[in-house]
C-alpha cells in the first residue's frame, strides 16, 4: 500500500502516475481540504475534485482543473445576474458540488461523501479529504486577509503574502481512515505540491506531523521547486515573501524533521548534498512532469526510491 | 393599471396576453409561491420562474416551463451521482435558483429578489410573489401528506387527493406591493390557473380574499375547466377528488364571493345563467389559447370586460 499526500493541479500529475506505477486500488491519496469553499451556497472542494477527476481520466487537459468538455451554462447565465465568475464551475462539475452538498448537509462523514463521488466517478484509488471537519487557509496579506481562493482566483496570488494561518485545523483531526493510510503505508509521497498551503494544512492537523515523524512509513516529497521556480502555482513566489530563498533545498528545510528521502530534479542536482545534509537521501531525475509517461516514468522511480528507504520498525 | 393572479403554466399564458394587449410596464402578475421548494439546497420557484421567463420571451414553447434551448448537463451529472431526476432543472435554469437562493440567505426580501431576477432577465412588466414569508402547499392523500412537486411531478398528479392545505399561510401576509397592486388596480383578473393550488394559495393569506371582496377594483377570472376538462395540470381532477363536479360552474361558486365577471368558454356557454345565478356577470369566449394570437386576443376580451364592470366607489 502506497499513500500520497497531494494537494491540486500539481499534485495531482503524480498521483496519476502513481495509479499507474502502482496497482490504483492499492493507493490511496490524502488531499488538502483546507481550500474547500463556499461558492453560492454550494460546498466546493477544489483539490478533491482536481484528484477525483484527474484519476478517473474526467480531467480537463489543459486547465488541469474542471472537467473536459465541460460547459459553463450556468456561470454564464449567473454573469448575467451580475455575479463576477472569478470562480470557474462547469455544469457538469456544478453538479458534484451539489451531490457533495447534499450529502453533507444530510449528514454524511466527508470521507463517506467522498467515497460516493469517487465510485460514482469510477475511480479506482482510494481518495480521502484529510480530515473530516472543516480547515480554512486564510492568506495574510498587507491588504488584510483573504480568503485562499481570494487570493489564488481573484487576485492572481499577485498581493504580497505576510502569512499563512489554517482555521479551524486545531480542532480537525486527520480523520481514522488517513491515520491508517498513513500507519499502514510501506511508503508514503508528498506530491511536489505547495508546501505553504496544499501540503502545509496537513502537517497543520493534529498529530499529522508527529505520524510522519514517529510512523514506520518511509516519507519521500517531490521538490515542487525546479531551478528555483514552482512548476505550478506561487510555491516560488510564497517561499521568497515567507522570507525563504526559493529553491529545492528550502523545501526540504521545511519537511526535513519527517524526510527519508528528497527528490530533486536534474536541474537542481548540485542541492544534492546539501540536502542530505539535513538527514534524507536523494534522487536525482527528470521531475517535470508533460506527458502522461513523464507521470509514470517518475512515479516508479519514486516508488522504487521510497521502497529503498527503510525506518527503524 | 392591471393586476393579474397567476400561478404556472396555465397562468402565464394569459399574463403574456395582458402583457401584450396593455403596455407591459402597466400591467401587474402576483405570483403563487406556494410551490416553491428546495431542491439540493436551492431555493426554486416554479411559478414564479414560468412567468418571469415566459414575460421575457425566454420560456421553452413546448414544456411551457423552463428555458428554451437549456441543456441539462448538471441534471444528467446528478443523475450519475443517484439523484432520480424527477424534478427538471436546466444549466442556465440553475443560475435563476442558485441567484435566487444566494440573494435570499443575504436577508433580502423576496419581492426584491424576484425584482432584480425580472430586471436582469428583461421582463417589464411588474411580477410579485404573493408573499415575502413562505408559503408551502400541503397535499393530503390517502398514501399520507405529500410536498406539492411531489405530487405533481414525482406521483404526476395521480394519486387521489382528500384534502389541501397551505403551510405558514396564517403567518404569510400578502408584501405591502401585492396589497398595493390590488388596491391600485382598475380591474383585477384571475388567470385560468388552478383554484386549489395555483390561486388557493393567495386566497389563503390573511387579508387577501377580503380585500379582493372589498377592494375598489372589479375581479375577472378566467375558467380554467372546458368542457369539464382543466386546460392544464389536474384542476378538473382535484375538483372531483374534493366532492366538486368537474365544471367551469363549480369553479365560479368557489370564488362567487368576490367575483364581479367570469369569462366562460364557448363550449360551457350553457352555464352562463347559473354563473350569472351566483353573481357575476359572464362573458362567453374562446378561452382555449394555443398561438400568441390567442393569447393577445382572449387577453383585450378580458381587459374590456373587466373595464365595463364597476364597483361601488
Amino acid at each position: 500500500m502506497l499513500t500520497v499526500l497531494s494537494g491540486g493541479v500539481g499534485g495531482a500529475k503524480l498521483v496519476l502516475g502513481l495509479a499507474r506505477a502502482v496497482p490504483a486500488c492499492e493507493l490511496t491519496v490524502v488531499v488538502n481540504t483546507a481550500d474547500d469553499l463556499h461558492w453560492h451556497g454550494l460546498y466546493v472542494a477544489p483539490d478533491l475534485d482536481t484528484t477525483l477527476y484527474t484519476l478517473a481520466g474526467l480531467a480537463d487537459p489543459s486547465a488541469g482543473w474542471g472537467l473536459a468538455g465541460d460547459t459553463t451554462v450556468a456561470l454564464d447565465a449567473l454573469a448575467g445576474f451580475g455575479f463576477e465568475p472569478w470562480f470557474r464551475v462547469g455544469d457538469r462539475d456544478l453538479a458534484t458540488h451539489i451531490a457533495r452538498t447534499e450529502w453533507l448537509d444530510a449528514g454524511m462523514r466527508y470521507t463517506e461523501v467522498v467515497e460516493r463521488l469517487a465510485a460514482a466517478l469510477g475511480v479506482q484509488s482510494r481518495v480521502l479529504p484529510m480530515s473530516d471537519r472543516p480547515v480554512r487557509t486564510v492568506v495574510h496579506t498587507a491588504e488584510g486577509d483573504l480568503e485562499f481562493q481570494e487570493y489564488f482566483l481573484r487576485r492572481r496570488a499577485e498581493v504580497a503574502i505576510t502569512g499563512i494561518a489554517f482555521a479551524g485545523a486545531e480542532d480537525a483531526p486527520p480523520s481514522p481512515d488517513v491515520l491508517e493510510a498513513l500507519a499502514d503505508a510501506e511508503a508514503i509521497v508528498i506530491a511536489p505540491s505547495n508546501p505553504f498551503v496544499s501540503v502545509g494544512p496537513l502537517l497543520a492537523l493534529p498529530g499529522f506531523r508527529e505520524q510522519l515523524r514517529q510512523g514506520p512509513a518511509p516519507v519521500v516529497a517531490v521538490s515542487p521547486i525546479v531551478s528555483g521556480r514552482a512548476l505550478k502555482g506561487p510555491a516560488a513566489r510564497m517561499l521568497h515573501e515567507l522570507g525563504h530563498a526559493a529553491s529545492a533545498l528550502e523545501v526540504a528545510r521545511l519537511y526535513a524533521d519527517f524526510l527519508d528521502g528528497f527528490v530533486l530534479d536534474v536541474a537542481d542536482g548540485e542541492a544534492a548534498p546539501a540536502v542530505e545534509a539535513l538527514g534524507p537521501r536523494v534522487l536525482v531525475t527528470q521531475t517535470v512532469m508533460s506527458t502522461l509517461e513523464d507521470k509514470k516514468r517518475l512515479a516508479s522511480e519514486v516508488v522504487a526510491f521510497g521502497r529503498s528507504l527503510s525506518r527503524r520498525p
